[in-house]
């Protein structure tokens, strides 16, 4: 099975640049199963309903979020309304939505895919993302419930992105991380046969800071002071995911390779489905 | 000018890796600068004098380190009988050792190599980043008393070194980060001519947390309490740098790309001198 | 009821202190329960079980502790040993030890007192406090299965401490931080009948930084660099505490008012008990 | 002399309150000088100018802020207006207004006021507090340019409050916490005479979180999600402050107390002025 993971969209150029090439990606890589994580989608901060409808429109099985989820206040309600919309597994019980889902995939494979958050220089006050993969986990395992298991682990520190893909090693086909918008390039296959990459980077102008116009963010550096408002960059996106081939008999992951498209990192798809 | 970062070196097997491989990659790729960070080199804490020394006979030009500098009390006063010894430049007046120095590279050309720390999620009683940079700049600029001007930018944020990365565009040859320990995919040359990367990555075992032995970190992470001690994973290496091809007329940089060599990353040396 | 909480107490100085004054108090004051804070009494990092013992025998009914529980690595074991013992309740399942329990006072009444740790700037990967809490209330409500409720809240921030507050209001018949180890003058019945105290401050050396000797945390506020190590301090401590009037027939308090003897900060002791 | 000093201004309720009763207890109490924290006095987000002008009439000699200070976009000009107004020191050098400057007291004397923002836990990015005060101290040397020095020392953790008081102890006339909106109870001479508080506390209403109305706050703590905004509680305010009395001859205090007036907190005036 293939499946391919999309960073953080940022602004309208990442968003942009996920709606044109994606159904072509889809139909030139014969992908099984899209997620892509829309937390920024929104001028850098959150995500709207039509956003969240274009990119399902676009082909995308799953859209993930993250901190920035309620950003935008239409997302405490229309996350109700849309089964295909994550937000952090981790948020108390009572929140709106939902923090992990079983989906069709284009070959039937039953895939769990789930959106939890870190804690480390993040959001403390959310509940424990180990605890909470565990109860995902028991209630759906991998080969009974499930055929193929995702999380979008959204997080800073990569100590806890490691650990968390260690936890799950053997039982999910896939951890990829999320939040700090720079794709890492230690994906690899763990020991039991979980595909891991620390982040998957942003879709979005990497002409920037994190996707964000970078003068701003570059003024409060250096004065320490507020000038302006932060603002999505807007020079072309360059798509920053990630490919795994899921074994069909185990769930387990068999080739891991990152997919780079645009203009200002090194383009790349994965080869094995060249 | 051909000009190899390696990142931390982590423990005995990342060390061990790079005083085995650093002397045929210098006659190799026929590299005239090469700088290494040493930060976790002792048992994943700081760096005594004779792994700093053996390091030197490996080849390196200098060796920079970050938050764990201090670890070994030895460091404390090594600092200051070792010429291409770096500790974070903005640690405040009267600290032991320096932040930056300009070295004699094998092609002649005079390196200047300033190592500075982030302070976000960090250690935030440190001087100021970017005034640190700016003095080091202003006292030594690029096309003046340096041929080249690295920096290694220690730190967790990616918004605190893209920043960072742009505030010195055009001024620096070239800007890699160090500290979270995974490559990044990002490199880049920015707008003004600086070669940029978030992160270098580390040398070490990535089979683990960080370099170190995964289990005490995840029983951390499970568990809430300390139950043994941090050590440093031991098994096989990956190397893990960046290279990049510095003009000699102007000192900025003409190419990037990473250095991986070892059995757990997918393996690579730029293209550009092989 | 007369209840009587004693602050974090800090190294030798401040738990010889408590154990010579404490049995005065109980009688001279006709205190019916005493709850000490001992995170600190081994040398400034944890508690042993001679410690425990100790506090037990001077007097205290309950041995609170907070984020230095484990400090010490017997404590581990001897929590299960010991009825009167509290870590935190919000660590996992699974942890060692308890976090809350119900004791009889001396005059015959059943008191809950449940030690929880805050998170903002602490200790994120704990479980949700709030959450926490309200497990405890509901499974021993007030005016049910207990006749006074009592929570040491181990916390930095005072934004938690006061919400913390508000949150249990009128179902706790008290709320006392520890953790700054600074006595705060906020004591005030709470609008719902409970008291509440955002520190209770420490029993300790108040000529320190937090109880320790000043010179080590000084030279690094300085210098940035560790010169030795942290030790308690060893001047006369002054104790730190609060009182509490709990009627009998509701649960809630009638009157909070400090109670501090010792050498550097202005003594009190609750007037409505002189 | 007699210095009073008040803590942060919260909202309407707490910067009425002030102006109402700041004239009747300055003639009194037969105040030599008045320093006013007003960071929050603008519905809790920073200071207008009609507001600093206000405070200023009510008798204030000096108002400090801290890291609200540019909420209102207006400070940012208006603090190149107003002699009397301080923002904290440790802001780069560039930044608008001014973090210290020396006022005549009432008794002649010159007090060097500095507004000076701690980190830990904080605002890791400004310039180093220790070495600000060391800058500002060495400029303006207790018993030479000033007859009193007075610190607002904006900040969260009680070890760096605790660290400064005796950075500047005896050579400082007193040094006062700010920002947790808390008064602490460990006013105390410190042995080289500076008088030193951990926290003023604030001016607002004390059945709130820190001065705002605690629905919201508490909302984020229980669902981890915002529902509203936060704006300041309403009820009546509680002054919290601190009185000290310094020598004429040596600038260094003889007597500190704390100074409350309100409905929530227990009363007192300086026994020393009564
Ligand atoms: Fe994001
Ligand atoms: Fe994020
Ligand atoms: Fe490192
Ligand atoms: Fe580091
Ligand atoms: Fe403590
Ligand atoms: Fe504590
Ligand atoms: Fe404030
Ligand atoms: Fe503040």
């Amino acid at each position: 099975m293939r499946l391919l993971f999309l960073g953080d969209m940022v602004g309208k150029t990442g968003r942009t640049a996920v709606w044109e090439r994606l159904p072509g990606l889809i139909s030139d890589l014969k992908l099984d199963f899209v997620v892509v994580n829309g937390e920024n989608a929104a001028g850098g901060f959150g995500i709207t309903e039509d956003i969240y409808l274009e990119t399902i429109n676009a082909g995308a099985d799953v859209v993930t979020t993250g901190n920035h989820v309620w950003d935008q206040k239409e997302a405490v309600s229309f996350c109700e309304r849309h089964d295909q919309f994550l937000r952090p597994a981790n948020y108390p019980s009572g929140t709106p939505g939902k923090g992990s889902g079983v989906f069709y995939a284009r070959n039937g494979a039953r895939v769990l895919v789930a959106n939890i958050m870190g804690r480390v220089f993040m959001h403390p006050e959310l509940d424990d993302p180990f605890t909470s993969a565990e109860a995902i986990l028991s209630a759906c395992p991998l080969g009974e419930q499930a055929d193929a298991i995702v999380f979008d682990f959204h997080a800073e520190a990569t100590s806890e992105k490691q650990c968390f893909g260690h936890f799950v090693d053997g039982r999910a086909s896939f951890v990829v991380g999320t939040h700090t918008h720079v794709p890492t390039a230690d994906h690899q296959i763990l020991n039991g046969g979980t595909a891991y990459m620390s982040d998957a980077g942003m879709c979005g102008d990497y002409d920037s800071s994190l996707g964000m116009d970078k003068e701003e963010p570059l003024n409060r550096f250096i004065s320490k002071m507020p000038k302006g408002r932060f603002e999505a960059a807007h020079g072309p996106a360059t798509i920053c995911g990630v490919g795994v081939e899921i074994s069909d008999r185990t769930g387990l992951a068999e080739r891991i390779a990152p997919l780079r498209i645009g203009p200002r990192l090194t383009e790349t798809i994965p080869d094995f489905w060249r």
